[in-house]
Parts: structure tokens; C-alpha cells; sequence
């Protein structure tokens, strides 16, 4: 296994960086994590585990347990910055969290989240189905020796009301750097209100944009099939991804956007000292250029991965000790120099 | 002759780009410029004229006359931005003017600029001595058939008080990148005027240093011998590149100013539009950065000429023709890109 999910280029990959299926489940004879006793979460977290792990499916072996109470802060952000977690996830210090991780680190198990179980599937460009199916293939391993609470009315149930139904949240990750500078986004988070998606920023609810990363998502799982969900989802992400190129190759015609996209790419590869949101914005300038032709020794496969390797907590995880933020600046600066070279 | 003067790199090039000697000089039979007729202006400019390319001096065949009067605004202020000529000389549109230049602009002779002749010889690096002795031999050879205006006491009689004695100001053009940036110009300017000494900007008296570009000379005249006052500039002038050496070796330490080098690098050979401010900002960075080995793969030579030839008359010179201001930064930034490829 050579390369994570994330460092790869998938299936509309111009636009559309990355495909995510969650599934929210919870044990029946358990409360919600929030109402568990530490031995309850404990409990919990050996069930899903040994669900897993003891399994005989060929893919438990390629599973690696990880004690979320075990590892230090730097780790615990670098795997929200890898979008392996959500943060969510870390934000809690005081109930039991496991994870089960695949060695691509392309499906994660978080244990005691919100839920008792989030199974989260993550594929590079716009794979939906293949997403989906992998899930699917999950959930029913983790049903072989678990009990899932369910409700014939209400479907799966969950803590949070939203989640109710399938328990599915379906979402893409769009690089929009055009729509974003048109300032179409507004707009069109309006019109995808009634559609049934929600989009928004690069880490989930309530997160900004950082190089014009968007996560497009399902509102609702209550009274949808997933295959409902998911439909309406990708025609709304090819759609987007359309627009959004249409509008790329109409901006990037004007000298002054090929200035910007092209600096971009001349600092990126001389700088000494760079700040993350600086490196974001020119990453997301120069991913803009590559996909309209302009920049062609760079692939989008280095941009993606330098969009996940320099964040602050993967770099000082990478770098194996804490760092202050002149050095991130500098070891940061040296790894896309590095890749860019 | 493959290469102008100002394309060289010369003696204390790190810090010392060029060397200028100038020569005031009247002819006894005509009151100073401001005074005289169209006719006797015309006269003038005539018996210079003739007093040059009529002799038999080898450098006679080498000099081209040019009619100021029969040139375009936009090459008018190319030469001064090529420092041909002074920004006074071009400013006044009224009176007769001729130059007298030679093939590798190292020599120009104003004719009717503030006095009857400005004699100008200029040099790569620091060349006081031979700078001076060409400038001279040229006197000599118009003293040959002119008979200049000279008084035992005052010795040559000039329209300014100031340049009354030798007529001589020679000065010499430095870059000096860390001494501006640690604000030690301004208290260096109180001392040198205690040693007859004045520093300016880059285009002379009342300019703005461009790109660190300074200019050194004697203020003085009167009373005091050519050698004397160049040995005393000479002297100046290398304490000075002595100074901005050891401060920008310090300052070039630090891996911010290093940072800030490279980017300049990075932005020049990526840019698809630049002003002529932003380049020659970085510009002068890079030649900093060259001069403290942290930049191997442009020359000195190559920075010096870019530092001319993208001014805005002067590109449009070489366009051959009339250019907006985006045009202008556009085939800047070409030039810059192919030069520094």
C-alpha cells in the first residue's frame, strides 16, 4: 500500500477531491455515548471492536485499533486534518474513544462519537456507489455480532435527531476556487437548501473554507433511500463540478488570473518560511492552474497530498516532535519545495 | 561592441554598479544656455558638434550626434532611465539640444544643458581613475578647437556656483539593500556632508532610491584638485561597500530575509505581470541574494541590465512602440522571465 486514499486523483478529480459515506449506528442495549458510564463506553468500544477484528472477513486483518485516549493532542489533529476523524471526535477528553483504522486509512471506525459507531468509507474523486458499497459491506459485518437499535418507523436511531432514518451522511469534497471567487457560493447554498444538500466549509459544520475546499452533503436521511441520497447528491456535484470548470477556464483566460496562479507556483517553490493558509492559497491557485492547462509539471495527486501533509499537527506528527510556528513555517516551506521540485 | 556599459558587472560590483565622471564646460564667446538665443544655441551645439566628430581622435568615428529636438518624449526618458543623460536635460523642451553619444554609451556629451557642455563618461563598477582619465582626454580634444571659459581665480566658469573650480562631479552609483533596511542612510547622509560628500537617489538630486540604488559624489569643486576629489570619493565609496557587505552578510543570515530573496526569485521568474516598483524591489533583493551566494544561477551582469531595460520608456523603446501600463508590465514580465530562465 503505497499511497493513502487522500494523496490520490480520482473520477472528476479537477473538481471533486474526495467522496465520504457515514453511517451512524448504535448498539441496542446501550444508551447514547453521552449518557454511558466510562465502563458502558469501555464496554462499547470492546463490542465494535472485537466485531471487527474478530471477524473472519478478509479485511480484518488490514484493521489497526487505535485507543484514542492513548495518543497525544498533535495526533489526535492531525487526524481531523486527514479528515480520518471528525473534530467532534477529539474535542471530547473524558468518555472511552476507540478507532478502528483501515491501513489506507480509506475507512475509520470511530467508537463512541456521537454515536456508539461511526463508520465513516473515504475514496479519492467522485465515488459515491463504490463508497457506499464498501460501507454497506461494513455494516453488515459489524450487524453479524451487534445489535443495531432500530425502528421500524424511524429506521436506524440515533442521538441527534438529523441522523435518524438510514444514518447515512453522503458528502464530496469540491475544490470550487472560481465559484468562490464569483461569489456564487452564497447563492447556491441557498438553492442546495431546498434540494435536500447542504455545503460547507473544508472540516464540516460550522468550518471556513481553506483553499476552497467545500464539503457538499445530504440533509436528510429521515424518509430517503440511500440510493435516493445518493443520486440526488452526485447530480448535484456533477453539476456543481460543471459549473465550477466552466467558470475556471472563463477566469483563468484573463492574464491577471494566470499572474496570480503562476506567483502562486513561483513562491511555492522558493519560499523559505510559509504559513499554512498562506500555502493553502497558493496550493488552491495552483491546483486551479493545472486543471486549465497553464501548470503542467505538477500533478493534482502532489497538490491533494500537500494539501493533507503540511497542515501544523500531520507536519509536527511527520516530524515525530512538537514545533514551534516558525518551524512548521520552515519545515513546511521545505516539503513543498520538495514535492514541487 | 556586444554589450552597453550598464550591462557589466565591474570592480566592487557586490555593492559599486557604476562610476560616473562629469565635466562642466562654457565656451568663452557665448553666455550660458539660459541666456542664449535659438541661434547662438544652434551655434553651440555646432561647434561641439564639429569640435568631436571633425577631429582626428580615434574615438571620433565611434560618436553619434543625436538632435534632441528630433526625438520622441518616450526616448528622451529612456535615455535618462539608461542614465545618458540628466532628467534636467530633457525637461526643458524649448531650447536647442544635441547629444553626442557614443556606441557603448559609456561616453555622452550634452550639449546646451545647464552649460554649454556636459561632458559625461560612465563605467561598470568602481573605475574613478579611468573613468576620469577618458573624460580628460575628451576635454582635451574639445579644448582643441574650443576655447572654454576659465578664470585663473574660480578656474572653470559655470552657470551654478556649485560646479564652479574642476566643473567635475563624479559619483558613483551604489546598491545598498541592507544599509537602507537597518535606516543607517539617513544619519550616513549628515556625515558624508561633513566630507563633501552627497548621497541621492537613483535618478540624482531630489529622486527616490529605486530598488536600493543610491548615488555617492563630491559636492565640492572649488578648491579643491579632480584627484584629490576622487581619491576622497574613491576612499568613501569603498568603506561604504565595505559597511553594506558585513550588514547584508548578517542580515542575508537570517532565514526570513532569506525567505524574502528567494520569493523575490520565484515571483520574477513566474509573473505575468509586474510593475516596475514590484520588480525592481525584488531585483534588488536578488542581486543581495547572489552577492551572498544564496543565488548561483543569475548573474550580476543579467540583474543590472534588467534593472534598465525594464523601464517604462525604455521597454517601449525596444517595442517600437506606445504601450498602456498593463502592456507595459506584461512584456516586463516577459523579459524578466526569459532573462532569468
Amino acid at each position: 500500500m503505497d499511497k493513502k486514499w487522500y494523496e490520490l486523483n480520482g473520477t472528476y478529480g479537477d473538481v471533486i477531491i474526495s467522496t465520504r459515506i457515514r453511517l451512524a449506528r448504535n448498539i441496542e442495549e446501550y444508551p447514547f455515548p453521552i449518557k454511558c458510564s466510562a465502563e458502558q463506553q469501555q464496554k462499547i468500544t470492546d463490542k465494535v471492536k472485537n466485531a471487527v477484528l474478530n471477524s473472519n472477513s478478509v479485511i480484518a486483518p488490514r484493521f489497526n485499533f487505535i485507543d484514542m485516549n492513548g495518543i497525544s493532542a498533535t495526533e489526535k489533529i492531525s487526524m481531523v486534518e486527514r479528515h480520518l476523524v471528525s473534530p467532534e471526535f477529539i474535542s471530547d477528553q473524558n468518555s472511552k474513544k476507540g478507532l478502528l483504522l483501515l491501513d489506507d486509512e480509506s475507512v475509520s471506525i470511530m467508537i463512541n462519537e456521537e454515536d456508539h459507531i461511526r463508520l465513516q468509507v473515504m475514496n479519492e474523486g467522485l465515488e459515491l456507489e463504490k463508497a457506499y458499497e464498501t460501507a454497506a459491506r461494513l455494516d453488515t459485518l459489524l450487524d453479524e455480532s451487534l445489535s443495531f437499535a432500530f425502528s421500524q418507523n424511524l429506521g436506524y436511531l440515533t442521538q441527534c435527531t438529523t441522523n435518524l432514518g438510514t444514518g447515512m451522511r453522503a458528502s464530496v469534497m469540491l475544490h470550487l476556487p472560481a465559484l468562490q471567487n464569483g461569489k456564487a457560493i452564497r447563492k447556491l447554498s441557498e438553492n442546495l437548501a431546498k434540494l435536500g444538500l447542504t455545503i460547507r466549509g473544508t472540516y464540516g459544520e460550522g468550518s471556513e473554507p481553506i483553499g476552497a475546499l467545500y464539503q457538499l452533503s445530504n440533509r436528510i436521511s429521515l424518509g430517503i433511500s440511500e440510493k435516493t441520497a445518493i443520486d440526488n447528491l452526485k447530480n448535484i456535484a456533477m453539476q456543481l463540478a460543471s459549473q465550477e470548470l466552466a467558470a475556471r477556464a472563463e477566469m483563468n483566460k484573463h492574464i491577471s488570473v494566470q499572474d496570480v496562479i503562476y506567483r502562486s507556483e513561483g513562491i511555492l517553490k522558493s519560499a523559505r518560511l510559509i504559513t499554512n493558509a498562506e500555502a493553502m492559497k497558493h496550493l488552491s491557485f495552483v491546483r486551479s492552474g493545472i486543471t486549465s492547462g497553464l501548470i503542467d509539471n505538477i500533478s493534482l495527486d502532489t497538490v491533494n497530498k500537500l494539501m493533507v501533509d503540511i497542515q501544523p499537527a500531520t507536519l509536527m506528527c511527520k516530524a515525530g516532535k512538537q514545533l514551534s510556528s516558525q518551524e512548521r513555517d520552515e519545515i513546511r516551506a521545505k516539503i513543498i519545495r520538495k514535492e514541487l521540485a
